[in-house]
């Protein structure tokens, strides 16, 4: 894959197996790190992406030339400060930064794989960001911490991969993906695949692109994203230009022009087919799904958890990170719950709220303590 | 306008002037009756229908061979007894079931309007209805429900119309459109301009229609129509046709299946064009935005209202109407308002619900008593 911008990447030449047992041939993983591993390589902090994120979490994303992602709360003196953390972003498996996806070449081929990408699950996203901690010789990982998609990740962590991380910050997320949520984001599918420039996946040698479909898509999740009371906050039936009604479809409302922005400065940074198999990634995700259930999920494990939720947020709603505590609790694990009061919705964890920095980095440092670094 | 089913419909030579300015030449109306008009004129009830609703309120719909949208609540022996009343029904000004809208031949050029056709407002639609109720004879209606796009009519009735009316009944709805729905209805609208079909509103003349994003426009609003809760005790999780995951784009979940079926079947009988006309006419109905505000908009009048809000309906939340209520209640208006439990959300209004049919049903009884009939 050709980038427009740098940065750090590893090739797996061995054949990487998917959760659904197909394989991926020389694996790439696309990734940042913040800040410096000591010598103990103890401190060694994941995070891990939402749906549309990617590995700049901290300073200036290369593509966007705006702030990362996270950089409210990642950098020197932080809340995730990089003076004593050594941060890790990597771009998801099925991305379209850098790490192996749908507009890799398949080395097969010679073409971009498209729809020939095998479906992915969130196991194997995690999968890949094992390889990767393990390749930069870290045995146990001080914390890994996400949000919304990133908080499924984390998840996969404490589930599968316990002994290789101490602390685990769920934020904002869910241990299922809800019928409502699958339903929003198979509309965001059926838009995109409904553009004619989508052409079955294959419009990478095009000059057409989908991006009339994939901007209806991001406006679609946008909507999701925001409380209804924030959205009557920051736009309620304002008009855009004038002081009347236009009386024709191009734009009245101010939320008009806002989610027309959403979705045009988006198709800019993001390929359709990835878009289609992280939502399906997504959509699979059920730990409850698997043997044992929930309960089962995360037994025997030392772990610390420390969990987000946020009020207004009617995505992932603080009801169903009950259902996770309420499983940790029977197997008597050490959960920190926190639903956090905010009219911002999902979008919350990504933006300026005092009380969930306050209390984030309370448990981050209680975790240095605990941890020794 | 050519149909494949026969309905009623009268035509008016006079040039219509609408809410913007623009005129409308023989602008029609479509409508079905049910039941005798009394010699009195005094039994006529008006029924309001929603977005995608049309005239065929009762009995059997000739276009779908389905059961009219609301013949759980009207015929001989219900709860809109047409033993007793004239029930009126028609299709609003802008819609494609007879009415004038974007896809009747505009007679100054021998086309179909398509975009030339002028924006409407709900007050245009209703400003056809009083025509209607004029040209069949009735100086005062009996009652106006509606519910939905519906119960904004029924408001337009009480605020312009009250001295043609004797009973109001507004069921899950709002005095205005907010910017949550404003949102919702716009990503509908660039999910059809987004289809190469579409053709900037000319595809009446081509084979190929643009069903795909008018199916994405409804799967996108029924999503709106159902609540979280209903839609996780309907569908949950469950897969559609295998024990597995199919690890392809197709159908995986039963929600999926459910929401592509919407959308399909919704395409064979609503017009792309009227689809982005009427959702203009919601977003841009706001009685708190004219003269003295929502306290004025119902001052003075004689009229007795039954509001009816659903508890899990996030598209039109009890709220609204509360604030309605309340300024009603400044103005000593005769107001019942009743907030129905159920957890089926918007969409709870045309379903079977037996708490809002008794009471509406009760109301409804009171006024025959108080109205004399």
């Amino acid at each position: 894959m050709k980038l427009k911008f740098e940065t750090q990447k590893i090739t797996y030449k061995d054949s990487f197996t998917l959760y659904s047992g197909r394989e991926i041939q020389s694996c790439e993983v696309a990734f940042e790190t913040y800040g410096q591993l000591n010598k103990e390589k103890s401190n060694g902090i994941l995070i891990c992406h939402a749906l549309t994120g990617d590995q700049f979490c901290s300073g200036i994303n290369p593509l966007t030339k705006k702030k990362g992602w996270w950089d409210i709360l990642i950098g020197p003196g932080k809340i995730i400060d990089t003076n004593i953390f050594f941060v890790i972003c990597s771009n998801v498996l099925g991305g379209c930064m850098g790490s192996t996806g749908p507009s890799t070449v398949d080395p097969k081929t010679g073409k971009q794989y498209g729809l020939n990408f095998p479906v992915i699950t969130i196991s194997d996203m995690v999968k890949l960001q094992v390889k990767l901690i393990n390749s930069l010789g870290i045995k146990k990982l001080f914390a890994v911490i996400g949000g919304s998609m990133g908080g499924m990740q984390t998840l996969e962590w404490a589930s599968r991969f316990e002994k290789k991380v101490n602390a685990v910050i769920p934020i904002a997320s869910s241990y299922r993906h809800s019928a409502q949520n699958i339903a929003f984001h198979e509309i965001g599918r059926q838009a995109i695949m409904a553009d004619t420039n989508w052409k079955s996946g294959n419009y990478y040698g095009s000059k057409q692109k989908p991006k009339r479909g994939l901007a209806v898509a991001r406006m679609i999740a946008h909507i999701t994203y925001l409380s209804e009371s924030a959205l009557q906050r920051k736009f309620g039936r304002n008009l855009q230009n004038s002081k009347n009604f236009s009386f024709n479809f191009i734009t009245d409302f101010q939320i008009e022009s806002y989610l027309k922005y959403q979705g045009s400065s988006f198709v800019e940074r993001f390929d359709s087919n990835s878009y289609l198999y992280i939502t399906k990634a997504m959509d699979y995700f059920d730990l409850s799904f698997r043997k044992g259930g929930l309960t089962n999920a995360f037994k025997n494990n030392d772990l610390s958890f420390c969990f987000f939720s946020f009020t207004s947020d009617w995505l992932f709603p603080t009801s169903e990170t009950k259902t996770i505590i309420k499983s940790l609790n029977t197997s008597n694990a050490k959960v920190s719950f926190v639903e956090v009061k905010s009219d911002k919705g999902h979008d919350a964890f990504l933006l300026d709220e005092p009380e969930f920095h306050e209390i984030l980095g309370g448990f981050i440092e209680g975790q240095i303590i605990k941890q020794g670094i």
